[in-house]
């Protein structure tokens, strides 16, 4: 038999502490080589594409996430882990909960690290899967006390601040504006599907953290080159993603590319994380393989 | 809950009669682009690597099949069929049973279609799943008479003939040499895994139908160009595949290579067949989508 596990198993099996241990020890594992995270593969089928992200652990296991652009909500995800010495499936995981957590759980591997220890203050723009998976992981290694929300639709960002305040038990306001909502805080995610700017540089305070998940491409971007100049460190989870995009990623052929640095090393000592008060831009671009990791973590 | 179909429910539930109708109707539907058949993707993994082989049927399914190079054998394939109104996973498949029929399906079509009508005698070049499964499905299309298999190994091609005397009932003889097995016989199938050509063109006789399951590729290909140039019609379950091929396909910027029709196309009848007498070679590649579509058939 295969087991097959179920959006309802990944709630009950998965809490976020255990999620961002899980993907500190993938990052510091693919620093090391020892998870291959290749960039992710495509192919095209009329109205759609299916996308394949793929890893191996040295010795372990190998495997995939695989989820699609059809136009059919909310669809599943499906993981896939094989045993690397006989290639037998160790489980499968269907649904839409696991890649989202595994996400929100390296956004808060990066914000334990890289933002100011007593930082206190979220403001996040976007009120999708991932901003909410953000505001889970984080809320275990930060102490919120004011969190932000914000998006275009007053009923998305209002019922998003309740679902915080219900569910993860957070005080959060809904604020009528990008600028409010990031302006001075010292947490600041950006998890938008805009292809424009959703913020202006400048509203970034000096010593704040700021985290993008949404699109990061030439033509279609959340964010602009200069939110990743007024940093003082930049970071992604995945240099190799972001050498893959096509079209190419935001930063590429800018002054800003070569400033990026893998999160991984910067976990690993191997280079230099943030010195007091300085600025920090995480590009969240999706370590490959931290699915399959996740999953095989669960399957014991 | 998520329906998985093992190897034992689909060697319960897959015929041969069944699943050769099948593909011929999905060669045909992808013919008129109602099924996508994109060339197949993969990833590098360290010691293996990870590919897809995804399909799309309009209005219906989309899904794939995943399959690896690690060494672990026998492993596992994931065939995934997702409804393409919901998104919703309609069924997985995990084993080696769908995968292999599948080809052995396709191949039948193919000598339904293009092979004299009485044919009987067939050789096979090669004792291992590919070959297996072609004898499957050949024999509902041909009431086959007279079958030579051969293998570098005595023990095996031994071991495969005994095995196909009692589980598809055929009268069958092991051979000592490539050449006895294939001369003079109106079938011949190879499906070596050997990089270097198995038999030479001249031993095929007129007229006779010849499939390649193989390797196919500059620098590693069970047949060289001749074996093409021998043939009157030289047929393709694939033209996308074989455009795809990295290193290229062994015809790539031959005089042959402009003579590969699309089976699909022949079987539609908008590109002429072979004429009674004619020599006929099909390379299998893998039309994408065709596991998904028996899966789907499968799940009703």
């Amino acid at each position: 038999m295969v087991t097959v596990l179920t959006d309802s198993d990944i709630a009950a099996r998965l809490d976020a502490r255990t999620a961002v241990g899980w993907m500190r020890s993938a990052l510091l594992a693919a620093h090391r080589g020892e998870l291959h995270s290749p960039p992710r593969v495509s192919t095209s089928l009329g109205d759609g594409r299916l996308v394949f992200t793929t890893g191996a652990l040295e010795g372990e296991w190998y495997g995939y996430r695989s989820y699609d652009s059809f136009d059919s909500s909310p669809g599943a995800q499906v993981v896939v882990v094989h045993d690397l010495r006989t290639g037998i499936v160790r489980g499968v995981a269907v649904g839409n909960e696991l890649g989202p957590r595994r996400v929100g759980a390296i956004g808060a591997v990066a914000v334990d690290a890289l933002a100011v220890a007593g930082a206190s203050t979220l403001g996040v723009v976007g009120t999708g899967v991932r901003a909410w998976n953000q505001l889970w992981a984080i809320s275990v290694v930060r102490e919120l006390t004011e969190v932000t929300v914000f998006s275009r639709s007053v009923e998305r960002r209002n019922a998003f601040a309740a679902r915080v305040s219900a569910e993860l038990g957070l005080p959060v306001v809904a604020a009528p504006s990008a600028r409010e909502t990031v302006e001075g805080k010292e947490l600041v995610v950006l998890a938008t599907d805009s292809p424009v700017p959703v913020i202006d540089a400048s509203w970034i305070a000096p010593g704040s953290y700021v985290t993008t998940l949404g699109p990061k491409q030439f033509g279609r971007a959340e964010f602009g080159p200069d939110l990743v100049a007024r940093a003082d460190v930049a970071v992604t989870d995945s240099l190799a993603q972001t050498a893959a995009y096509d079209p190419p990623f935001i930063l590429t052929g800018t002054l800003q590319h070569d400033r990026l640095v893998s999160l991984g090393a910067v976990l690993a000592g191997d280079v230099p994380g943030p010195l007091p008060g300085q600025t920090v831009v995480l590009c969240s671009v999706g370590l490959a393989g931290t699915e399959t990791y996740l999953l095989a973590k669960l399957l014991g």
